[in-house]
């Protein structure tokens, strides 16, 4: 079976700089110059460039692959709400959080946070995945 | 006022393979084996290895920055269903159609999907975004 329960959380800090948006900018060609502009960041609303918001939405990724729920899951859903920017560089903290486990033990409900280094929540979620390597007869 | 009515649409093609997945696990440190080693994929239920969900995910980002709706454009909300896996390399349809423009011009709601290149829908999901460098008096 799934080895997690409800409220079962991982947390893990990653340093976002200039170097993870160009990286990220370059992979998906996103030009919006609220992201290397200060002057379109201000029209914009904002007292600095700010990061993609997809950047911190991915990094989710590194947790749900490796940890919770781990190699094999598969991505089914995912729900993102940008609340506040991420001005960079930025120490961001991501949290994966168990919500639901359904009863066959196969499909897994987490929410995903984002904090920024001065622990502004900027990204609420939730996903959905699915493990269909486990078993509902596995130990975990 | 922003310059797009309901029913509008941006389609975009884009080459998905081996360089992008790469690109993308070393990005977000995103290691689960079933987007590189095909018999995890296999216990995952695939026939062979898959591209993260979010690479496809994030691509929106290039329409919705560049294009549609644009430079300046602020993203609220983003919400995705994987519907089908993404056997790379494919030559994946991202496309964005407008289906809410809010009253005073300002926040948008479109509807992100991806083809793949069977035109299967992989991915289905809905963005909310915000231009706050517009004024409702602006002639678009």
């Amino acid at each position: 079976m799934i080895p997690w329960k409800i409220g079962d959380k991982v947390t893990r800090k990653r340093a976002l700089g200039e170097k993870e948006v160009a990286h990220f900018a370059s992979l998906v060609g996103d030009l919006n110059p609220i992201h290397s502009d200060l002057g379109a960041a201000r029209l914009a609303g904002f007292v600095g460039t700010i990061a993609h918001g997809m950047i911190a939405g991915s990094f989710f990724s590194e947790i749900l692959g490796n940890e919770l729920p781990g190699p094999g899951s598969v991505y089914l859903e995912q729900r993102f709400q940008f609340l506040a920017p991420i001005y960079f560089p930025s120490d961001i903290v991501l949290s994966v959080e168990v919500v639901n486990v359904r009863g066959d033990q196969k499909i897994i409900t987490v929410r995903t946070t984002c904090l920024d280094s001065d622990g502004v929540l900027c990204l609420d979620g939730e996903a959905v995945l699915l493990r269909r390597d486990v078993s509902a007869n596995d130990v975990s």
